[in-house]
């Protein structure tokens, strides 16, 4: 087929050129219950042409069920992925989804959903880990990876993600590139780490965030790579909402206990490398260290959202590095538009080396996330709504907040219902899903105040989490549970950890009975 | 004071025999409050003259709850710190501990008792994360690290465990030494890292277990030696019980399981390096492995056992490392009359090393541990009995868990009580404490079987558990439990990971109640 003329100059490998098709040319390719790696981290990056025409052959042919998918992208790909689960085009997905239609096929036992810390997911699947049933042999299927260009060696530039794409290439039988000519290329970029398994693997070599060892492109086997399609789709962020007062609150306590760890001298002035979630809390917390004149700031996260851009621009960040960056439209502008100043600044690199363990150890990160709720222990439950409802997935929380110097979650104290503006505790007698433990949380902070953790027995823990982060409409409640269950505990002699298994999730069923939180009576226990 | 020609013959620094001293002169030093760090791991290389000496002080004088003090030890001290919890002398303990006296002191409320992964607990420390209250800017008022050597330079040689005495060194105000002489010593086996602070860390360069890289004694600033004492106690580690059939069947599906990940290419002929912990089921696999001919097999783990003898012995095991060889008397004796040969097998490194996320990932290990529980969606309780109740601690459980490339969780199927002989079933609904999360657990293995729960939704987890693992009293009830809350779930939208919260924890209430988790009747749902 006829080649346009910006595709002729993004790809500089002139083999793959031979191999441009139609998106609906692939279609027959495809059969019930392939493996598929898709390219793209929350929302940015992913392949968008070929999802859509199979999504549109499904509709047009009435195959809702019937062309269904095991389907594998590094974290979140972008609204394809919705329109898959509105037809039934999933059968298992992993490692996190964002999107209605997605969580809610999930949540009615159409996709088989598994969870798995993002630094893991795409080495185990290399491993075979995930395939095991599979009796040819092979991982993957196709891998559907977008590129913003194609090098002389045929390898891949991806373009505002690479998430689990370098381990996807590894083990797929083909490949399928879409070439996002919609957007500039983001050739320079990216730092490419290829993994070794063990027992062949070596350190992960870094030991500042702006350091760049690795390749800038993606290698892959230019033999596998059945076609190449030209894509002309944007990724669609949705805007940002400004931050709050509940949320300012909270950035407001943690801006504060910042300055304290560093005039105690547990923190160096530039504290250490951050890593932020997404979502408003997180954004105001961004704003919150801008405001606050920290400078020489450093980023190592997974995800980087337009505020980031604010904070270089007021030279509170000298560097930010993560493995996608999720911008909105005008974001990606900003980006673009003084590109010569971010490419020395930014640095994109795969999931396994951006959440890495080893790495956030030895950087001794600050990681800062938001959770479902949060117990009077301080375990943390990140993805489970009431012990059941998988809302987006674990996400690289645990990657972060088990291996920080600092592990930080940040929640508003309540959350309305809609029977009771204050309906739901996010401080809860016992965490209904455990994703974080007691073990791996230092500080626990809500617009009521914060709570340092650090060292205290459980029983010192609870205590001062219900004074400084609970709501008024629930301290004394959380008080009272906490005081039976010692009282229980101490005849029982089970004082380390007092709870009273019979109401430990009682905020949660009031919740489902009556639309609130805010239990009447407690079981009787002797 | 005379010094013993022993004693001078292990102390190769001079300066140190004008400070030697009975342990009963350095009775004045200790106050009330004090941090206190000691050597010790697992039971082994603790002191045991200066905490038998203060024992003996508060016992003669009454002092019983009046001179106490906050003490961390790498992990479990040996029987002294048993002693010190029946006089009262602990007020704070952290992050791991063993003996009756000291969990039933924690559990009365009268030690504040607080746990952290093994790999974090003592750079936690350093940062002065845990002596945030003090006001003199000290960490540790004193460290009482045992030794069986002492080189040129003044630094310590251990003996038979490392742990977080490194640390304990770097933050402490004054040192006192126990030079061990009942032992021979130990120069050469160990393997020590200095690990600094971020932003200077650099990477733990190991790739292979067998490789050392650091120094062979622990650098200690002699000016803060305040005293030397002579100890002539051995460590005393119970004997071994022989693997019972349980024991044996677990390990033989094991041993099967290896095999055929072996087989599948999944693991090479002589699988990746082993951690192992402690206990029957534990040392069953190692026999089991050793009956199953796999040869030029590696350890990476946190404590050795008499098991690992044989498995070098019989020519299993090329090389083991880990943080502590805790012997039973026999044991030690083996390893002394074939020292020449152990030495070049076997490395003690500190805890930070030896259960490090990044070489536990970098190599690829395969972590076993022992649960109290686990529940059908594969996630894991190590440390609390009915929610509550501590027990040892989580050890580095957590670290080798989360990290290893291949994560087992082998328990018998179900437990006996006083008034039913499988009174307690280790599979349960939902766990009473969550330690090791459904994102960090591959295998589950009972007595029963196996499950091999990889790249599983949580529903096929859970059919996969119960089938495979629960003990047949307890295999209707756990489905029953399952599918009435499947029913439940997929009424309310909710059929990710299905629950009744009202009764998650029937198992247990009904264990307190009844001594028995045999549920007669669930509580009514809608």
């Amino acid at each position: 087929m006829s080649v346009s003329q910006l595709l002729k100059e993004r790809v500089r490998y002139a083999p793959y050129l031979s191999k441009v098709k139609q998106a609906s040319e692939l279609i027959p390719l495809f059969k019930r219950g392939q493996y598929l790696g898709w390219s793209g981290f929350t929302g940015v990056g992913a392949p968008k042409v070929v999802p859509d025409a199979l999504a549109e052959h499904v509709e047009k042919n009435n195959l809702q069920g019937q062309l269904s998918f095991n389907l594998f992208v590094g974290a979140s790909a972008g609204p394809e992925e919705c329109r898959w689960a509105e037809n039934d085009m999933i059968l298992r997905r992993s490692p996190h989804q964002v999107g209605k239609p997605i969580s809610k096929a999930i949540n009615a036992g159409r996709i088989n959903f598994f969870d798995k810390h993002l630094s893991m997911f795409p080495q185990d699947l290399t491993y075979g880990y995930y395939t095991r049933d599979r009796t040819d042999g092979k991982i993957l299927d196709f891998a559907i990876i977008e590129a913003t260009a194609i090098k002389e060696d045929g390898s891949i530039v991806p373009g505002p993600s690479v998430g689990g794409t370098p381990e996807f290439l590894q083990c797929t039988d083909k490949v399928i590139i879409e070439v996002n000519t919609a957007t500039p290329s983001f050739e320079g970029l990216h730092d490419i780490d290829i993994i070794a398994p063990p027992p062949y693997r070596q350190p992960i070599p870094y030991t500042r965030v702006d350091q760049k060892c690795g390749r800038n492109s993606i290698p892959v086997d230019p033999e596998r790579v059945v076609a190449l399609v030209e894509s002309k789709k944007k990724d669609r962020v949705p805007d940002n909402t400004p931050p709050d007062e509940m949320s300012k609150t909270i950035a407001n306590h943690l801006v504060e206990f910042f300055r304290n760890e560093v005039k105690q001298g547990r923190m160096p002035e530039n504290l250490h490398p951050l890593q932020s979630g997404i979502g408003n809390v997180a954004n105001a917390i961004i704003d919150g260290l801008t405001d606050a004149n920290f400078k020489h700031l450093n980023v190592w996260t997974e995800v980087l959202q337009d505020s980031f851009l604010d904070l270089f621009e007021n030279g509170s960040l000298d560097y930010a590095t993560s493995t996608s960056v999720r911008l909105t439209q005008p974001g990606f502008e900003r980006l673009f538009n003084n590109w010569d100043k971010f490419k020395h600044k930014l640095c994109l690199r795969s999931q396994v080396v951006s959440n890495s363990p080893e790495v956030i150890r030895r950087l001794g990160c600050i990681a800062m996330n938001t959770p479902v709720e949060v117990d009077i222990y301080a375990h943390a439950n990140s993805t489970n709504v009431n012990g059941s409802r998988m809302l987006n997935g674990l996400g690289g929380s645990a990657d972060f907040l088990r291996n920080a110097k600092l592990s930080i979650m940040h929640t508003p104290s309540a959350r309305p219902t809609k029977k009771d503006p204050t309906g739901i505790s996010c401080i809860v007698p016992m965490c209904s899903h455990v994703d974080q433990t007691e073990h791996d949380l230092d500080i626990v902070v809500t617009d009521q105040g914060l709570a340092d953790v650090r060292g205290l027995a459980p029983r010192e823990r609870a205590h001062l989490i219900i004074e400084k982060c609970a709501h008024p409409d629930y301290k004394d409640l959380l008080k009272d549970y906490l005081e039976r269950s010692e009282h229980y505990a101490k005849k029982h002699g089970c004082l380390h950890e007092p709870h009273m298994l019979k109401n430990a999730h009682k905020f949660h069923t009031s919740l489902m009975e009556t639309g609130s939180m805010k239990v009447k009576a407690w079981e009787p226990v002797e």
